[in-house]
């Protein structure tokens, strides 16, 4: 069964966006960078799934150009299933439109994909594999 | 301890949406119309969490004007609370702005509360009482 992993969320200040969750109630985590991504973030947990804060380090980072684009707001969708390789499998085989064809290996060693927007109703997708996070 | 509830998903055709997530190897409920609202839609399962896919059915919807402002895409988040009075209490005291003061009445007899994007790092976030999920 899939579940969702986490939502990422592109913001301008993280130290703002830190206190607004805070505000809500909500539990907020020590704050890492990705050097590989240029982005700052924290992780929210809500029940089984993440909020993920995310705030670039560079102008070139994804997440900048996100902002400048479309403002503030949620970026990606992160789906957990429990084959991931399946699921690319069947995909591509129905005609979804993949950001890369081959599955990625994060910093981790987690495994993860990107569902093209335009596959999925305007949301840019990822997956991941669910026994990483059991 | 707060769950995410459903994502509101702001799409163009609801049957091509739908085809889309079948794809992605996932189960969608029969569509339902909410004249109040003036929308028609479906929900997916994932985990604890919904996907809720949202095709309007009139021009002054507010699902058609975020489509023509910002194209398909994530509308709202809706976080599942244990106690919406005492959040929506501890978010006023702390000076989160709320889209309106009072807990509104779904026509389910659910009680909802939106806050508004300016206090959330631009994420229109709805926010419900568990028990009635549990």
């Amino acid at each position: 069964m899939a579940q969702i992993d986490h939502l990422g969320i592109a913001v301008k200040s993280l130290s703002a966006a830190k206190s607004i969750y805070e505000k809500l109630g909500l539990t907020v985590s020590p704050e890492e960078t990705v050097e590989q991504e240029r982005v700052r973030l924290v992780m929210v947990p809500v029940g089984e799934s993440r909020l993920e804060l995310l705030e670039a380090t560079s102008e070139d980072s994804a997440i900048a150009k996100f902002i400048a684009k479309r403002g503030e707001g949620i970026h990606h969708v992160c789906l957990r299933v429990p084959d991931l390789s399946a699921a690319v499998e069947r995909m591509k085989k129905d005609g979804v439109r993949l950001v890369s064809d081959e599955i990625k290996i994060g910093a981790g060693g987690h495994k993860y994909v990107f569902v093209h927007p335009s596959s999925t109703g305007g949301v840019l997708m990822e997956l991941v594999e669910s026994h990483e996070h059991a």
